[in-house]
């Protein structure tokens, strides 16, 4: 039995005033916990059903992380979304930081706002090798849960900083790349080894004082009529025609 | 002043089962409607901003389409978002029919559950010029709101058609291509100029029976951590090679 007080504490994870306060977020069904328990994360509890645990017990008694059993129709209910498919956990969220990126590719977010889109892009970077997401103050919360959802697993995997991009882009030497509606063709685009992949906001796209910052603007060549692409598919495309350049 | 009515029928098109029975669906936010206007559909009904009717009321005048101004609090407490920036429409569906696909490229979504995934690779699949999907009949319903949302206008220009995949793939003559996560590296697939291209359910990729009519799997490479992609991404990413070889 989960007492009402850890419902109500897994129920205020869900807005980002309490898991800044409580330094804890939430991680849903059990691909989810899964990774969770393999990366660098702290664990502090693990609610799960009965053939979930049967995996894990083991690991988890060793790490002295609490866990208890729980049917699907709890672990839901305790949740964010309609269904949990086998564990929730709560684990500590990390500082934020950065690391130098000299000898790879790094993404930018400019306002991100949606944590859908948010999470996507963290599960494409992961797919192609990104390990560094910087993004602006605005951008959704990586401890969100829709975003760690939507990140299938990669959220162990790719770190996201937010900083003032400005100041940031301002003192990096790598090159610049954005995406916009009138730059170079991304298909005819050398982009070296290294650098930084602005992606803009869902609505305004890159906005006026990171444009100027931006050294090779780059397009998707469009064929058809849809005005522009959802980000997180921009990003995608993008990074695709970077590494298919490194093969 | 809208009726109690009139809300009540806005209400109930976000069912399926009322949109099939009253051969309506909703079209929200001014970018959709406006979309909607230039289109071949069949408008029934406009709620809009004062702004919005400003810019379009000759138009609806002149084709005898009713309308009504609201503001945007009424018009987000009628339609399917938390916001609504402008204008709400009601349209009447179109009968479910396909055109033969010949010298074209054509998507073919063999469970995409998700109405997001769908309407982004509605979005996805505009922007590279594609004009036809052909949909198994579990895949989400083209005329749920937020597939109508996710598109982005872009429901005006592809057509969606439902129908049997093994009896409709069966008959065809092009290339079946279908995304896998062990086939040809998609750098390096020679497209041609026509064919078909199966992706797969969210969770369960192409189905069996689906698989063993795909001609040429096709992979997209990874060089990272998750053991897969979002659907509509890995769509978006298999498009962009596809049309790259055209240019």
């Amino acid at each position: 039995m989960i007492s009402k007080a850890k419902v109500k504490f897994i129920k205020s994870l869900q807005l980002k005033k309490y898991r800044k306060e409580e330094q804890s977020f939430i991680v849903e069904g059990s691909k989810g916990v899964e990774e969770l328990l393999r990366s660098s994360f702290e664990v502090q509890w693990v609610a799960a059903t009965a053939s979930f645990l049967h995996r894990y017990e083991e690991n988890l008694v060793k790490r002295r992380i609490e866990f208890v059993e729980a049917n699907e129709k709890e672990l839901s209910t305790m949740g964010t979304f309609l269904t949990n498919e086998g564990a929730l956990a709560i684990a500590t969220t990390k500082q934020n930081a950065s690391s130098e990126i000299r000898t790879e590719f790094a993404l930018v977010l400019d306002d991100i706002r949606d944590p859908g889109n948010l999470g996507t892009i963290i599960r494409t970077a992961d797919w192609y090798g990104i390990k560094s997401i910087i993004a602006s103050k605005e951008t959704a919360d990586f401890y969100n849960p829709k975003v760690i959802n939507a990140s299938m697993g990669s959220f162990c995997r790719v770190n996201v900083y937010y900083t003032d991009l400005v100041q940031y882009l301002t003192d990096v030497s790598l090159p610049i790349f954005g995406a916009f509606l009138n730059g170079s063709n991304v298909h005819a685009t050398d982009f070296g080894k290294s650098g930084f992949i602005v992606v803009g906001n869902e609505a305004q796209g890159i906005s006026p004082a990171i444009q100027s910052l931006v050294k090779i603007p780059i397009t998707i060549a469009k064929r058809g009529g849809a005005e522009s692409l959802n980000a997180s598919i921009a990003t995608a495309i993008i990074l695709d025609n970077v590494f298919r350049l490194q093969e």
